[in-house]
């Protein structure tokens, strides 16, 4: 396969990211087929054409039907606000066509149940955008911990926080409610932990849940009424592994100066790694190796010793960015479909991500076995 | 009154740590009586006496009991291993003396009450040992919280962690029983971080707590064999203040490269205070407010303008350390006695964090309220 | 303008870097015309068309005169070694083409005057590749002072550090030749300082330079005889800008542990900027402003406050990297060549850092106005 | 010998300091004679004697030649005005006493140089404040370097910076004037940067320096007239070490945000050793060892390992503070003075920092040779 054509639908904050993560991943990796930028779709269609222009495309439609229908397109790209991923991603699927998808799968487990059916019946392949994963520090953690740097595992922390429902003002908007965005900081954000956390650690076994909306309601933006906010803005859990091993976990969307705070702690029995996303391009290492004296956490910083980063730059602590992330997960997804192997995660796996976050919405202090 | 005589008892980490503080005390402050380090106790008695040279006491014994009754004695430091704590400080309260008792209160939470209770009959007043809270830049994170700094209070999450107890191959000891040191972790590490949550967010209502022996036995010194260790390396909770507020907590004893991790996150609906003990003399704190474009967390270093960091260096930067934060807390505890006042926390408070550690540890994954 | 067509000779790490940046940009910033990535020189041919399929490209040459006097190449981008900078710059601006050449400009100042002559003469727009100056954190540094954040400007210190340089044993290469590779630590690192240091504090007026040789030899990769290394892996220098103020800078290439080490501090009378392109998304400012209990650095997270970052990422602290530099920087040259302004730094711009960096190289201690 | 009988002159910043160490070095190190804090002397009398009383001196004396000729004294701890140091100290050593002087030593080079001569001839052993050398975090930087942890030493930086002259509206005091205070920057701050850049790289054969008084004037606190600022803010310098090594060396004393920022970096050829005294129980240490991988920057924290810390504290982590520095150079002096050994740095040794820092304030940019 020489080529693989891209049909992009939506244009957002993913939508960009997607654009130019298929526009650079042949340039940055070699080896992978060249992307074409076919067709993307957008609202309304003066937008759409407004947009392929600038992001590359050579063709537009503002319905999203026609593409995942386009004989032209390969891969469908699917960056829409959530509650539409279930219908586009299956719809998609049985036209025959593979699907990169955002996360959270889908507001419901039920719908990601579909979406994780729809995809093992169909002959494409599929993909869910955990990006974080793909990060060289974060796979080298994953490495050292294979390699048994840090000895045998005994505990896990992590967390994931951002601000951007920080502030008491914010207007209510569709995000308040459980029918148009589905869960709250568990489906923007934890659900990205989760998938760290069993890239790291191995699957989920139970989970003890506690969720709490500290922002009851917000003001409406029209007449400044209050309005209720149906999902959580924080939620904590107490995780076991199938290892057997405790974990422990905690999510905010209103935890003020955390922009993209996603910090990971791997407790071992002969060292400690520990990871934060706001320095995505570094890595904490502590060894209980040599002598006392100088002991201490190192900072590594990533280089192209820490494969695939060499492929962006040839020079260590020069350092990748958020939208790279997106171009080794673009390349990943196309190498599994010129190889006719499975992507990771695949819609299957990516599920076990959404009954992990959907436990912990629905446990209420009490233990749910996955 | 112009002077304290002191009798101490023990002559370890924190029996010098006592010794230190007593002695530096009046010249730190100037304000308090001036102690005077009157009977000193250990065993044997040849080791008694050279430490009272060391320490600067006037007499030593290798008898508590002698100290406790010696009438020139009026404040009993009690520094013992913790097994020894409830014994001592009941007979000192009965004597009629002032007890500063090291933390935990006792290795079960049957002692622990009974020391509670014995203090509330006894005309000498009492305090525990937890020197944290003393911390200028802790201090000022509780008075920034109080003032409104960082809005209403909405999230908590506090861990503290140390390696002592780490390397898997280091041998059984004492510490590995019930009967000799009770708790694990959450008596000689929790306690501290509950004592830390509570002077922050005040009490505690309820508890969801799991622990981890992971070190499950150690080889014994003498032949090698493997003994059982019969409490926790490591303890995690979702805690509920009674604030509302939900919580998170974790400690643990084998987390390797941390010495004396103590970290607290406190989110607010303006703002986020985080502190580390291993930087204790920082306090990080971001607020919304002002200029979208120069937020950031801001690392504040304590100085004379935090009370009473002043009192041992007056230029700010310059930093006191461990040995200080128990100087403050003599001075604390002369100044109650001196005033006539009650000390914190006094037997009956700090009964209350012992309560929250062993709701933990007797969680199993329930909820347990306080 | 509606397109603006490249030429590129190099496919090394600047090479990669401006096929990225120029295959980005138009996607990234929307509002620039949309470079077509037209012709790739490399040797040999068969290397040229090779990364011309991977980069993009439509076609390639082993011929940079070729390619310089193509009539469908609009910019030639320079990413050779410096030692073929200033002929092929100049041959191009003699063709009429914009040029955008790597920095250093030339091996000597001699070249690099040259090129700056050639530059005024020709119809084409000139810039050089000082990336580092585009970043919208280090720009944010600059607007800050500006504004007067930081009150008025008192002192400057910049420091830029590798290592690539630093292991005794590394074999002995072009690099340490003066008519290879010119300058060492001042002509790979140091140059990027200056063009910070003028960013942020305006021209330079004079340095005191001293420049070291600490690896005076090394051995040859052949058969190990050690031979001379002509250029300076450290320099260090004592400046005054125009404004009359202080500065300090150094330079080594040879400093363990440094990857892209580039700090710089601004004093200012009410405040102080520091930055450090190790942690290229953070900015740290003090302002001595409110209550003194609360001051201290503040860590400020890019976002998309701080332009352009949002053309890349519209969430904070997301974080750009080392590549959307050279995006922001070819922006910056097709902008200028749309609107007939010129870029900065032009190469008479350029030619500033150049005639710096040689005055430190000469100084030998000695006072050198520029 | 089994006690020192302590006489203090001075109880503001370094006389408190001062009575805390002689207090406490008893108990922390067990090992060295008792002081016995005998005589404090203070203007007023009776402020003299509240401090007495606070600080536990048996006796005060507003007259400090009757506390220098006092047969119950043994050492005379100067910690005054700068001014008075030099006076001082000689008529102590002429009484027969030891002499225990704060840093600088004298205002002018003549004054220290006959200090130097009167230590020479005295029968008493000398000793100047240098304490930041003391710090075991610093000890071990120099222990590794001499250990070869970082192979050859290449190069050396040091800044030193406070803010306390940073605001350009603080009124005008003695400080200012080169009759009361005599250097600036470089007397207060600088010096102990030499101090440590000799301990860790040997003596110090040239400088080229540059001063910088930045607030020329400032207003007097009487009538706000504004009156002139006679000694340097900001000095920065080259350095050459007897070994052939360049440093870098700057000082700010109006360093918005630096309170006790004391940065030192040691480059060599097998790795990187930095320090900072903003958190002084961290040494940063890189070595070139080991898998490329897991190389970076470890952040070690001092412990029981690094001695003296264990005799402060048997935790690592735990943090001793900036008072416990000077309690170890008490130490230090009482062990010499009971061996009939030198202490370092004795006022012949201490000497040399005065005419390094001297020769920075006289250079203008000239290369003067020590």
């Amino acid at each position: 396969m020489d080529s693989v054509r891209i049909g992009l639908i939506g244009t957002g904050f993913m939508g960009k990211c997607h654009a130019l993560a298929y526009g650079a991943v042949k340039a940055v990796f070699g080896d992978v087929p060249a992307p074409r930028l076919e067709l993307l779709c957008e609202m309304p269609a003066d937008k759409a054409k407004t947009m392929a222009n600038q992001f590359g495309f050579a063709r537009s439609t503002d319905d999203w039907r026609e593409l995942i229908n386009d004989p032209a397109v390969d891969i469908v790209c699917v960056t829409t606000p959530n509650k539409l991923h279930a219908e586009i991603a299956i719809a998609a699927l049985e036209a025959g066509k593979h699907v990169h998808c955002e996360k959270p799968m889908a507001l419901t487990l039920a719908e990601a149940e579909a979406m994780a059916r729809a995809a093992v019946i169909a002959k494409g392949k599929t993909i869910v955008g955990y990006n974080y994963i793909r990060n060289p520090a974060f796979q080298h953690a994953r490495k050292l911990i294979e390699e048994g740097a840090i000895g045998r595992v005994i505990h896990f922390r992590g967390f994931v926080d951002e601000d951007y429902q920080a502030d008491p003002d914010l207007p209510w908007t569709w995000r308040a409610t459980k029918a148009e965005a589905g869960l709250g900081a568990l489906g923007d954000l934890g659900c990205h932990m989760i998938s760290m956390a069993v890239e790291l650690m191995g699957p989920i076994r139970s989970v003890i849940g506690d969720i709490r909306t500290v922002h009851a309601t917000r003001p409406s933006a029209d007449d400044g009424t209050h309005k209720p906010v149906e999902n959580e803005d924080i939620a904590s859990a107490i995780l076991e592994f199938e290892s057997g091993v405790q974990g422990l976990f905690s999510t905010s969307r209103s935890a003020w100066g955390r922009k993209n705070y996603m910090a990971v702690e791997v407790h071992g029995t002969q060292g400690m790694i520990c990871f934060d996303q706001e320095r995505m391009n570094e890595l904490r290492l502590y060894q209980n190796a040599g002598d006392k004296s100088v002991q201490g956490y190192r900072t590594i910083m990533t280089g192209p010793v820490h494969e695939p980063y060499g492929n962006f730059v040839p020079a260590p602590g020069h350092q990748i960015g958020f939208n790279d992330l997106k171009t080794i997960e673009a390349a990943s997804f196309l190498r599994a479909i010129a190889g006719g192997s499975e992507a990771y995660p695949s819609f299957q796996q990516a599920l076990e991500f959404e009954r992990v976050i959907h436990a912990i919405a629905n446990s209420n202090g009490q233990c749910i076995v996955l």
